[in-house]
Order: structure tokens, then C-alpha cells, then sequence
């Protein structure tokens, strides 16, 4: 979060950002803000603030995103394509390598900057060194897409299906679910 | 997340679920789910599991989704459409009820169940009891769509635009980033 936070400043060419300025973005208090970055090693000075582009790079090391990071996505669907085409994973250091489906009408088409392959083809994706996996396909197909991805040795995945999946130890599984996020809303208004 | 599972268990009409189930498809560890769900007064039974139906309904009722709550939608870009198209809102009590762009060529088409509303007109989700937003506009046109939110008494936004968004302290804002939660997986692979 406080990566992104400074990323977007530094798209924005702000040179420093005070807490009390982040704490309004992020919708936190200034010294929570100030705690967190000092665990990061990351500390403002008085009047000025904490220097965007060296604390967006210091964050970006201890996440591993300073190295770029490759991953496939499949499912090329309204939600895939639109995932593809998303500006937002060059600013994270990510770049959609490859894009699979089983359609064949949407087998060779473009999305985004990919022509999109056969799930058949999926192995491929070893000898590409991706390890990174987006899932974007519906709820039925989830769980046998995933273990493709496992076969394939892909340690993280995140899922955008509206499923639960099963993966050994070894993988790292994120769920994101819109619908499940508003319904964090109401609990709040 | 408990909700999500227990609707998901239920759409595949599972009666019961035991914690050892549920944390296989959690990601969690079985203690943890069991002390978590006595928190909202569920508790399982020894040999069978917890109730799937039943505990839907409290952990519903505790998050304020046992009333059918609509949204408004605005961005009938592709992530928009995709968005609108989503079964899962169904699920969780939710009715995309309106939906708004600015440009003259989405305006008037059908976007899920919904005819494109020219923006201009947002006023009117005042009158249609509309309290919760989803906000699918380009980063640079974020704040202003926000302003309008505000003005219009919307109390909590979905924000999956790349931007941060200023509100008062009334209206609670939730933000997705799915390249954000991609960069959360290169830390634990």
C-alpha cells in the first residue's frame, strides 16, 4: 500500500510527501504512517517529508520488486483483457509475459501487448521463467487451471475467480474478490 | 472472507463444512477458523462441521448484507463492464443499481442489466436511496467523480482506479489494486 502510495507521488513528480499528507491519501493517522516507514528504515525530516523516489525504491527492494518480475495470466475474458491491458503492473516492475485461454476464437488475438496461446500450450511457460500466475477464468475451471500453474512451477498466483482453490505449501495463493470487497462497506456507513 | 466461503459452499450445495475443510481452502489453519467463527456465535459440531447455510446468514447479518444494498457504477470502460457483468455482487446482496460515463458513446447502451447514464445526471441516485459507489474512471478523473459522490450523500466507494481519493470523514473508501496485490506475491516466493 505504501508502495503504491509512492509510486502514484512520484508518477504525480512530487519530490517529497509530508505524513500528514500521506495519512489524507491513505485514510490513516500521521503517526501510524510515521511508525510503519521507520520499520522500513524510511524517515522524514521535519518540515519537509519523506523523499518520494528513495523511499518508493527502498519499499521496492523489500518487496523483491526491484528485480522485474514476469507473469502469465489466463483467461481472456472481459476481466482478463481488461487486467492485460492495465497500466498499473508496469509502475510495479510487472510485465504480463504471457496470456492463455481455451477459446479457440480468442486463441491469436491480441490483448494488450500479448497474442493470446492454448491453454494446451501452458508448459511452455517453464523454459519462459515465469513463476508469477494471474487467474481470470470462471469459477469451474479454477481449480484445473491451478494445477496446470503448480505442474508448471508457478509459486505465486492471484485468483480473481469466484472460487477457492488447492495448492501445496509451496505456492503462495492471493484472492481478490470486487463483490467481497463492497461487501466490507456496509458495516462502515 | 468467511462469508465469501460459506456463500461459495453454499452455491455448491455443501450442508456442512468442517474447519479442516475450510482452512484447506482458506489458506488458514483449522484453530484459527474455529476461534474466528465463535467470535460471531458459530460454532461447529464435533464429526459434522459448521452449518453452511445458517452461518452465511449470521456472518451476513453481522456485516449488514441481510438488506438488499444497490451501487452505482461509474466507468463503462472495460474494467467497468467487466465489473458490471460480475455474478458475484448477486451473491453477496448487492444490486448494481445505476450506471454513469461521460462519454457520448457509451451513454444509452447496456451495460450488464443496466442502460449507460450520462454523468451529469448523477444527482438522480439521490432519489433512488443509492448509498454505495464503484469507482472504474481513469486515475486523472478520480477526485472530481468523488466530489460528485460526495454531494450526492454516497457513504462508501469501491475505488479500483490507480489514484488516491479524498473524502470527509463521513464516507468510507475501500481501494483495489490489482497490480498492488500481485506485488505482495514476490515477497513470499
Amino acid at each position: 500500500m505504501y508502495l503504491r502510495a509512492f509510486l502514484i507521488l512520484k508518477n504525480e513528480d512530487q519530490a517529497y510527501i509530508s505524513s500528514t499528507k500521506l495519512a489524507e491519501r491513505l485514510h490513516l493517522n500521521p503517526p501510524q504512517i510515521r511508525k510503519d516507514l521507520s520499520y522500513f528504515g524510511a524517515f522524514g525530516t521535519r518540515g519537509v517529508g519523506y523523499p518520494v523516489a528513495s523511499t518508493a525504491d527502498r519499499i521496492r527492494g523489500i518487496l523483491k520488486l526491484d528485480v522485474a518480475q514476469k507473469a502469465v495470466l489466463v483467461g481472456a475474458g472481459r476481466l482478463g483483457t481488461a487486467i492485460a491491458e492495465y497500466p498499473g503492473f508496469k509502475m510495479f516492475g510487472f510485465d504480463i509475459a504471457a496470456v492463455f485461454d481455451n477459446d479457440q476464437r480468442k486463441i491469436g488475438t491480441k490483448v494488450g501487448k500479448n497474442i493470446v496461446e492454448d491453454i494446451a500450450e501452458i508448459s511452455t511457460i517453464r523454459q519462459r521463467n515465469i513463476h508469477l500466475a494471474i487467474l481470470a477464468v470462471p469459477a469451474e475451471a479454477a481449480q484445473s487451471v491451478v494445477d496446470m500453474f503448480v505442474g508448471c512451477q508457478i509459486k505465486g498466483i492471484l485468483n480473481l475467480s469466484p472460487s477457492y482453490v488447492v495448492v501445496p505449501k509451496w505456492v503462495k495463493v492471493i484472492t481478490i474478490d470486487i463483490a467481497m470487497e463492497l461487501g466490507i462497506l456496509p458495516y462502515y456507513i
